[in-house]
Formats: structure tokens, sequence, C-alpha cells
């Protein structure tokens, strides 16, 4: 059950440090692509080897590297032994479970973000593990996934000739989160979306699939206040200015995607608030159909038991029963029934059943 | 879903301070309005151009600039560039589903409330977001639609010749604050008339709108909290003393709106409650309900069901059914039958079915 | 719905500080009342006007001035300006829907308390606001209602020649809050003993009368949380020598109030969490009483509707029916049903239906 | 129901330090037994009369004083003066409602704790005020019943030549509030045995008895949670070196006791999370049970009413009904039935009702 | 109920410091196993007295001694005796019922934790306790059981030539509770595996055996929560670098189990909120069957009843029905029940009950 726990427990003994992608090989092949940039020029290359990327770590200008796909252990592990990172953030870097959050060493800081999706033809909430390297003139990034959701912050890149090449990797690093946060927008409102679509369903017909259904958005939005919440706790970090690297034109941008982070955690709480919602009421609606059943149900049976109990007493054979000798007997015991039948359902048009 | 999420997507992958209008049009054209006073004078001015406004800046007395709709965005701009706005604050007046906040700049302060109304005939809260900037001598408010919550301290300017005219632009943003919180009250007082108005509802006639009606109540007041909760820690910024914008005779009357706020939050959370136990109490009459018909048809049907049987027995057609040739055996049947009607209704009784 | 939210909307709008008497009219006339006593001497007065109370702000003996009814705002107002109370304070005196909270100014201090009855004839928790000023040498107090709840500090005042005489103003004031919560507990008492009452109901006999009675008793609950939690912190401002204006000695008793106000608290909550185990219960009971009679139905209609088609089978009109003609058949018939009759009534008693 | 609140309204309206017992009349007799020990011996006496106390008070060895029974208010006075406890103190001995609490004045401690007992006849909760007061060389206990929960410590004095009689009167105190927090674990365990008696209950058999005993249950647990939750900060204070009197070698065992506290509370909490399982658990095999006895019914009906139509077709007395002279038409009718039976019991089979 | 409470009730009354097991006997014999290591060398000895492991304690290398199995008190006294552990936490280990805690000792600091493991064949949770205590140069621990959790440390310990031999004692504790976290993985994986299987079995045939086990595993994530959660701020003690003898490299790994223990603690709460959310679920299906049952119960018995009212009026023996005497009456009537039927489908149709 990947999904519920991950699968970390495959390097259960194993020496802390030592390196297994524990994700499922989601990309074709891994794609390392650079940008060196600084406010005059930007330039952009697809690496076909981690060690490509080597001399551009003393370069004076900014260089992200992007890594798509954490398959090819040893590229990770080359580039780590380059740039020092420390053995235990590899480790994290490919061991995809991870929660949001921020470790600060000697000469960079490490950063861990959860990307979501959300699929709608499965209305199932999809997520990956993006990791970021801030060194003091370099970013790193390592996704699962080739994505797009870092494409806005690539075109700003080349095209913006302002502020994102000027400001150096601290706020290349700003940038990116902040393009992860907004798309946490979109997906609530998918999220938001999904709700309004069962939320019609309830009103319409409320079957044990919309049930289903909305326990399944339950469950999405449960993992999705598991991605957010600690997110709030890392950006924090930064707002308060508690992170040196980050300087302080770059930190009323943060303060920015903070309060960004806390609208997304706001309205996940609502939102979670309203699916439990939902679920009360289908199940009122459930037992405001029984009832509606069981009465159709007693009406009818309360109407005509008696009856045929009528019908059934001149029925039987005795020799003697006087009335079945009545010439208008039959008719008689007819204007009963249909008296005793006015009388049971004005009862119930009283007792509001009808 | 613009009511459970907002449409911020649009803005994803935008470079931050990129200014674009997230809310729908309210009002048809936008309307900016300025008052210029101290405590001799007070002058009133409708704008054609945000460009008019510009000189009142350099003044020594108060100006308070307010724009109904904010769907030209380059006004909001225009008035930016000349007061000095931040960029993202820019952003954060157009991207109208903020939860309240306030931000601190060099030389002005930034805050959002979110101003409510409950829409009687529809049952539905609406809210829109008003900005206000406080600068050393001059107050720019932001609503998204013209509304009536300043007029009363439009009024106060213009007659009252006493406190709010001498006391400088903190105090008029004290009197703006006061009038939203204020409205809170107004909100409240039509939330609980309608608890009220279903709570009878629910004691008379427990019908599936009913519930369906408590539901969006919830709702409503789940919104209403997210509107009111965070507020508090804005004003109490204010209350502590933190902001050296607001001078301490100012201080006193934001504790007077702090304390306000409390009891809006107290309230909001009591009617929360209360909803909580209507949509119990709704449930429990239900099952009430159900109790209630299924006693009816089970009286009903244990009376009759072993009577019928009794004269499907003499409905029988055996050659020798020696009851049926006795003289007396109908009455005799039915006088057996009634004995036993009587027997069910007396176990009904001590039962407490009846 | 005043219960639920007042009736703030009336100040909508208004100037800060301006006098409106918001609560219902309860005392006939308001009265005025004045004790100044000392370590030797205590002398009484019923005053006509406010007026008559001035002179006694500067004796250097101690003054309660008491206010019983706050619909003559113009006492309310004289009284005030003689005392140098703050606008705002007296507004706060007059909106009678205050949650408890105590405000520091500079030469007094301003209490405000919720006194809490148990009317147990409509069992219904009534509260009324009592306003406490405590100036150096003075304590105003004001209730909207005349109410005996500080009749025995009156009578201490009167008789104990000891401490409470010689302690000054500041253990008035701890004597008056001692007072309004060992009536908390009065309260609570009366509220258990209502709990006491509805469970003995409940399991005697559950009906959605009781229900009801639960559900307002919650009601209650909740209200009387609204009016104790916020007191604690109050009372722990003073208890933890915060306020200059009480002195050591009286410290020690307000610890002493803390902890009354502390167990309240808790018998509060403990309550609470009762009368939800109680609507729990209930709707299991009503539950097990659906399934009681669900089983007679099912029991009832088990045997005799088998029994009802084998009479049926013999009541058709056949012409050759051979068991029809067999001498004994109608009794075999019978016995047969007998034998089947009693077969169900076993597997009923197997399945512990019985 | 003092159960429920206390009677502490009889005070109400007193003076502070007025000495009432509110508490029942447990004990026969009040007994004052006294111990009297340094490193090298120990004497124990039961004194007739608290004077007999007073002596010991300067002795330069530790003094433990034990009351049993609280219903003598002059001996709890007499004590309280001649070791200079202040008058709230006494009251608060003998008001026996008292939450856990701990007091610290000038020259002594005051410690207030819940000994409870479970009661397995009754299958209910019984508790206890026990009063400590720690001075330099002496403590006092008072108990509302003779109880043997301080008998071990008494045998350790008896006869521990070592550590107890050598570490002074803030070790004794140790002891005790050890031997008290140890009773807790007891208690815990007869909970704990009565939870799995009603969980096989209702595993077997669940009755409505069984549910009235776990809401029994769950209230007992609400009681232990009040007892012992103020245990722990009162422990904390202890523990973390905050009151002087508790000498460092002491310390190390307080930490102990806390530890028991934390995990004490831990046990009731899980306790409690599963007795709230158990009423879901109740609830739900009440539906289960319901949906059984529903099929049950629904089969029986669903098979036999078609059939009891099918033979009251030829039941009817039309004079022309062809069937009804066919020589094997009643055959046909029995054979018709059957197969309609059994094709219901196969349509049952397939839905899994059966 | 020992899995509920423990059996500490065994320790009432005896003296702090006493040493008595309150476990099960799990292993049948007590293992005592050494390793003693530095940078160049490792020997590994299993010891028949605890008196083998004495001279270590003086040795400059680090050493590990590791008792299996808790039975033989004697072993544990020796051993503390000659490591000068204080009796408390002697007495700690025996009691094998203590949440995860931290204590620091002048020489030595002393760490519980639970190391739980999950039986798939009774879907049970299992734990058991593991004391470390850590000295300067030696690390002793003590587990109720011989456990495979700690064979990867032992391997790394013999293999490994690097960090782990050279790191000393505070890094082999950092390597054991590593081992034991990571173990935490495993059953976390195991109890989502158990989810997945329910949540499957759910879907297919909601049973109350599926019920039962959906609690059992409820329980079974209660005592996992137990276990962790105090795990956190014991690590956290750790990791934040206040307690001197781990040193500043190890700390870095420290961190690391921090990351991984809240992870662990996110992932149990993940758990929890999908099991309860199940329990729900389980509920509601049951509703929704119960729906299904009525619903065909009441087609059934709404089309029959009438009809066999209408077959049983022309069953009445009365002298003069004149429809009996139509030739075509039979059909007549038949067509005309053939007609109510299909109007009741149609009806049914029209509500969606087919």
């Amino acid at each position: 059950m990947s999904k519920l726990t991950g699968r970390r427990s495959k390097k259960a003994g194993l020496s802390p440090g030592t390196l297994i992608y524990l994700g499922s090989k989601r990309t074709e092949e891994v794609k390392i692509s650079l940008m060196e940039y600084d406010g005059d020029h930007v330039q952009e290359r697809v690496l076909k080897k981690s060690e490509e990327a080597f001399p551009f770590k003393d370069l004076p200008t900014s260089t992200w590297v992007n890594i798509d796909g954490l398959q090819q252990v040893e590229i990770i592990e080359a580039l780590g032994r380059h740039f020092n990172i420390h053995p235990l953030v590899l480790e994290d870097i490919l061991s995809t479970g991870q929660r949001p959050k921020m470790e600060e060493f000697e000469s960079y800081i490490y950063i861990v973000l959860r990307m979501l999706s959300f699929n709608e033809q499965e209305a199932k909430l999809e997520d990956e593990q993006v990791s970021l390297i801030l060194g003091p003139n370099f970013v790193l990034t390592f996704q699962e996934n080739e994505g797009d959701v870092f494409d806005p912050v690539r075109n700003r890149l080349r095209n913006d000739k302002g502020k994102i090449r000027k400001a150096g990797a601290d706020y290349l690093v700003y940038a990116l989160i902040d393009a992860v946060v907004d798309n946490y927008f979109a997906v609530l409102e998918k999220v938001g979306d999904r709700i309004e679509f069962l939320d019609e369903q309830l009103a319409v017909n409320p079957t044990p699939e919309v049930l289903a259904q909305i326990h399944d958005l339950k469950r999405s939005i449960l993992f999705l206040r598991k991605a957010v919440w600690p997110l709030r706790d890392v950006i924090n970090h930064f707002q308060r200015g508690e992170i040196p690297i980050f300087q302080p034109p770059t930190m009323i941008f943060m303060r920015d995607v903070y309060d960004h982070t806390v609208q997304v955690i706001d309205t996940v709480e609502t939102l979670r608030d309203i699916v439990a919602g939902m679920m009360d009421l289908y199940l009122s609606s459930l037992s405001n159909r029984m009832n509606e059943v069981m009465k159709v149900l007693t009406i009818i049976a309360t109407i005509f038991i008696p009856l045929t109990f009528i019908v059934g007493i001149y029925g039987m054979n005795f020799d003697y029963i006087p009335e079945l000798r009545w010439h208008w007997g039959y008719f008689a015991v007819l204007g009963i029934m249909g008296i005793i039948a006015l009388g049971m359902l004005l009862y119930f048009k009283r007792k509001k059943w009808l």
C-alpha cells in the first residue's frame, strides 16, 4: 500500500546515507537541464552527464540544475559529491515519502516540497517529491517526474530582463516555491469543483457511489493537509529572516508566499469541513429516504390489512352467517370498507404522512 | 467554484506583482471619492481620474481616498505608483480572496478585511474584500462594490466637529475597522434570526428542506469563521501598541474593537455549536418519526395478521370442519377474534406503544 | 433572537462612546444604594439622584455605590462624568452582551461579569451583566436587575467588624466576585439536579420531549461556558499580582476565587460531556426500541404469513383437491400449522429474539 | 446530585475561611494518629485530642499527623491554629470537592489529591479528598475516611531503617503521593478488567444493559480524568525544583512519580478512547441486528405474499374460472408456487441475503 | 487485562527502587551478549554471567552489552550496581509498561523505547519495552525478548570499518534508535496493507466481522500512537543539542531520526483518520443495505397487498355479488389487477426505487 505509507521498509537496517530510490520509476529517462544566468545573459543546456554541471559551481553567476527522474542513483551521488551535499540529504532526496521540511547546513540549505496534482479522470490526488538545494550561487532541484510547474519560472528567466535574473539564487528558490504554492491553488480549485459536482449529485440522487466518491475525496484532502501544513512552518522560517542565505529583499517576497500558504491551509480546512458535512448530509438523506419508503409501506399495509381481514370474514364457510344472506350485504360491506379506507387516509393526512 | 476556493489559478506562473483583478465585476463603474479634512474643515470630492488625488498626498491635513470597484486595474496602478505602494500590495488588493491580514511597510501599513452581508432572501452569506492603506496622513480604501457600511463614518466626518476630524488618519482607520466589525454584529443577528426560524421549523415539521437549510447555514458559519478569526490577530497587533503608526489615544479605541472582535468570535462559535446541535436534533427527530411510523405499522399488522389467519381457517373448503356446522360458530369466532384484538391492545398499552 | 446574539446592531454606525442601553428593561425603577464604611463604622443610604453620591468620592473611607437597573442612561452618564470614567466603559456598561473581561485604566479598573441563574420552572439559564468599577477608595457596581447575590456581602459589611470593613475597596471587589462565583456553584447544582432528573427519565421513558429537554440543557451549558471561561483569565490577572490596585493580602483571596473558577470550569466541562453522553444514550435507546418493535412485528409476521398461505391453499376452489376430501384433513392441517408455528418459535428462541 | 457537582452552595455567602464540612460523614469516629521518627527511632501514637500533637511541632525529628474523618471541625481548627495554617487552607480541607492542586505558603505547602477506588460490585468509581500539609519538619494529612492506601508507607517507616526515616518530611510527602499514584494503577487495572468484561459481553450479547454499563464506565473515566489531569501539573512543580521545601535528593524521586502520573494519564486517555469505540461498536451491532431481523422479515414476506395472492385468486367464487375445472389444476398451481418460491430464494442468495 | 493497563499494581506499596519484573516471561533463557569495538577491531562475546561484563567498563574502547530477557532480576541488579545505575532506573527497566522517555543522570542517560511488531496472523500489534543506558563509553540495552531488530546494527559493527566503529557509544545509541524507528515504518506498512485489505472487504461484503476487524485495527493504532508520540519529544531533546553526551557529529544524525519520527507520527495520524473514515463507511453501507432490503419488501408488499385484498373480495360468500355471475368477470378482475400492478411499478420507477 505505497499510497498510504510508502515503502521505506526497503531501507530498514541499512547504514544511514545509503542511497536507494524508493519511488516508482516515473520518467523514461533522467533529464538534467541547466540554466546559468545573471542580469545580463542567460544560457540553457541539457546535460548528458552530471559531470558537465561541475564547472558552473565556481562561476560568479547563478546556476540552476534541474534533475527530472531519480532512478539513476549515480547521477545524484556524483552531483552530491561535487557540491558537498551531506549523504543524509542525498538519502532524503531519494526517499520520496518525505514530509515538507527545511534543513540548514553550513554552506547550503535543503528544502523538501510536495508537488500535487489532481487527476480529474480518477478524482485522485497525486503527489511527487520536489527537493531543492540552495547554495551561495547555485540551486539544485530534483523531481521524480518531468513536470510543467517550473516552466513559468524558466520563461521568466528567459524573457524578463528584470528582477529574477539580477536577484540571485535565493530569489530563484523563492520563485520555485511560489510556483509550487500557486499550483496548490489550481489543485484546490479542482477539488472545489469536484465538491460542487458531488454536492449536486447528493441533492439529485444520493447513491452509494456518491458516498464512495465523497469518501475518496475526504481521503484526498487528508493527504492534501499532510502536504501543506508542514510547508507553513518551513516558509515561516524564511519569512522571519532566520535563514541568512535569504537576503532582505527576498524576504518580503517570502512573506507573500507565506500568506499564500496560510490561505491554502485555510481553504483546505474549509474544504475538509465541507466534505465532512457532505457525509452527514448523505447519511441523513439516506434516513430520509428510508422514512419515505417506510411511510409508503405503512400506509398501504395499514389500509389494506384491515380490509383484507373483513373480506376474509365473509369468505368463511360457516353455515350460518346472517349477513351473507342479505341482498345488499355485499355493497354494504364495500361501503363500510370504503369508509374505513377514507378514515385511515384522513388519519394519515392529519399525521402529515401524506 | 469561486465560492469555495476563488480563482487564483488564473495567476499561476505570472511574475509576482502582476496586477490582475480576480473578483467578479460587481459595480457598474469605478467610483473614486475623496475626503480631505482637519479639525476645522472637511471637503468632499468625486474624482474622475486617480491623478486628481495625487496633490493631496503632500497636504498637512488628512485625506481619505475610497475606490469602489476594482475592475480598472490602471487606476489602482497609478495610485500605487504615486503613493509608493509595494507591487505585492497592489496585487493583493486585486486578488480578492485574501484572508484578513495586516502588513507593515516602512511608510504605511496595509490591512485586508472581509466585509460580510447576509442575503436574507437566499439565506446566504456574501462577502467582499476591503483593503485599507494607512499612510502618515492619508488613508486609501478599496472595495469591490459600492456599499453603505462606511456611510456612518462619512457622516461623522461631515457633522461631528469633534474627535474624528482632529484625530488624524490612524483614528479614521480605527473608525473604518469599527464600522466593519459593527456590521458583523448585524450579520450575526440575521444569522441568529435564521437559526431561530429553523429551530421552530424543526420543532413543527422537520422536512428534508429544513435539513438542507440548516446545512447551508452551517456552511455560511464556516465562512463567517474564516473571515473573523484572523481579524482578531490583526487587531491584536494594533491594540498591543506594536504598530507605531497608531498613536496611544487611538490604541484605547483599538482595544474596544478588539473586544468586539472577540465577542463576534465567541458568538460565531456559539452559533456553530447550536447549528451542529440542530443537525443532531434533526436526525433524532427523524428516528423518532420512523419509530412512530413503525409502531403504527406493527400494531396494525400484529392485530390483523393473526385474525386474518383465523378467518382464513374457516374459509378452507375441507369437507369436514365441525365448527362450520355449529349454529353460533360464526359469532363465536367473531367473539374470539375480538378478545384476541383486545389482548393485543392491552399488551401494546403495557409496552407503552399506545 | 436577543438570546443568541444580543441586539448590538442598534448601535451600528454610532460614534464610539454613544450611550444606549441595549438590554431589556427589567427593574421597575432604577435603585441607587450606597454604603460607606471603614474599620469603625458603616452607613447605608438609598439615593434619589446620582449626584448625592458625588461627595463620597473624596472621603478617606471606602464607598460602594450599587445601581440596579440601567434603563436611565443619564444616571450612568452623570456618575461616569464625576468619577472620570472613560466613555467607552460607560458604553460597555450599557451594552449588556459583553463577555467577562477586565480593563485597566490609569486610576481605576473596569470588570464585567455575567451573573447567572437557573430558572427551574422553564429549565432555562438566565443571565445578566454585572459591571464593577474599582477606584482607589470606591466601588461602583451596575446590575440590570435587582438581585440578592450581593446581599451576603452587604450583611458582612453591616455585621462583621473584622476583615471586610478594614480591608478597603479592593477586598470589597474580591468579596463581590466571590459572591458571583459562589452563585455559579448554586447554578451548577441545579443544572446537576436537572441532569439527574433527565437521566432517570431517559432510563424509564425516553420520549422525544426528554430529548428536547436534554437539547435545551445542552444549550444552557453552552451559555454557561461562555460566561465562565473568560472569567478565569480575568481573575488570573488579579491572582498573579499584575494589577497593582489589588494589594498583596487581597491577592491570596484572589487565588482562592481563581481556584473556585477553575473548579466551576471543570464541572461545566464534565457536565457538558455528561449531557453529550445523554444524547448518545437517547439515540441508542431509540434504536433499541426500534429493534424491539421490529422484532415483534417480524415474529408475528413470520409465524402467521406462512400459515395464512397454507389456509389459503385449502380455501381454493379447485374441483379436485384430494386433501379436502379426507375426513381428518382439517385437523391434519391444523396440526401441521401448529408444528410450523412451534418450529418458528424455537428458531427465534435460538436467535435470541425472544 | 452530590456526585456531579458537590454541595458547595451550602457555603454561598459565607465569609471566606468559614469552616463547614461539605462531605458526607464516612468514618464513625475521627481518628488522629501520629508517627514521630528520625534515622534512629520511630514512635507511633493514637491521639485522643489534637492538642496532644502540639508539642511535636518543635521537635528536631520529623512528625506525621494523620486525621481520618473530617466531621469534627474543631479538631482541624485547633490543629490549624497551632501549626499556623491559613484559614482558607482549612476551609479547602473541609470543602471536599477540590480538584488536585498545590499552594505554596511562607512556611508550608498545601497539597490536595483525590484518592480513588473502584467499587467492583457496583462498577462505580468512588473518590475521596486527601489533603497534605508539609511544613519544615512535619506532615499533616487529612482523609475523609479511614483507608489502607497509606499503610505500606507506615510499614516502611516502622521497618526500613534506611532511606525513608533519614530523609525527612519532604521525602515522606513524596512517599505518600507515590502511594496515592500507585493506587491509581490498581484502579486502572480494575477499570481495564471491567472494559474487557464488557467487551466480551458486547461480542456475545449486546443488550441495552451492556450499553448502560458502558455508559456508566464512560462517566467513571470522566471523573478519573478530572482527578488525574491536574495532578500532573502539581507534581511537575515539585519535579522542576520550583518548590524549595523539596530537597534535591527527593526531586529525583518526584521525577519518578511524575513519570507515573503521565503514564496514568496516558492510560486513562487510552481507556477513554477504547470505551468511546465500544459505544460505536454497540450501536453498529444494533444496526447489524436490525438488518438481520429485517432480512428475515423481508424474505418470509417476499416469498409468501405473492403465493398467498395466487391461492387467493383460486379462492374467488367466480362462476367461470376455467383453471378450477382442470383435473390437475391444483397440483399445477402448487408446482408453479414452488417454482416461484425457489426463484425468490435464488434471488436472495444472489443478493447475499441468505 | 494486561494488554490495556499492565500489571503495575503488583508493586503498589513497595519501596521505590524495589526490583520486580512486571512483564511476561518471553524468552526461555536470559541471553547476555557483548560487543567491544573501536575503529580498529571488534570482538563479540556471549556471557554466562553479568560479572564478565564488568572489566569492560574501564576500557578506552566502546562496549555494548545487550540483555535479552528480564526475568532474572539478579542479573540486572548486578549490572546496575557495577555501572552505578540509580535503583529507580533499574526498577523502570523491569516495569515493562513504561512510555518512551529519556532521563538524564550525572554520568549516563536512560532511554525507554517501545519496540513494535505487527502480528499478521492475528492482525494484532505486539509491543515490547527496550531500555537503553548510554554511559561515556558503554551502552547497555535491555529487551524483553530476543529480537532481530538490532541485527543490522550488529552487522554494521562487524563489517563496516567506517563510521560506526569510530564514532563512539553515542553514535551506537543513535544507530539503535534508528533501527527501532526504521522498524516502525515496517509496522506501518503492514498496518497500511491491512487497511487496504479491509477497505476491499468493505467494498465487496461489509459483514460484521469486517467491522470487528476495523475496530481491532483502530485499537492497534491507538497503541501505536501511545508508543510513538512521546518518542518525538525524547528525540527532540537529542536533536536540539541539550544532552551533552551526544556530540555534534551525532546530532545531525539525530535530526534525521527526529525527521523519521515526525514522519511516523504523521502517518499514524493519517492512518487513524482513514480507519475512522472506514467505520463511518461501514455504518453507512449498513444503512444502504437496510434501505435496499426495505425497498424490496415495500415493493413486494405494496404491489401484492392490494391485489390480495381484491381477490379476497371475490372470495366472499355473499349470496348476491353480481360480478361473480359475469362470464368474463374472472378475466376482467385479472386484467384490472394487472393494470394496478403495472401502475405501482411505474410509480416506483418514477420514485427511483427500481
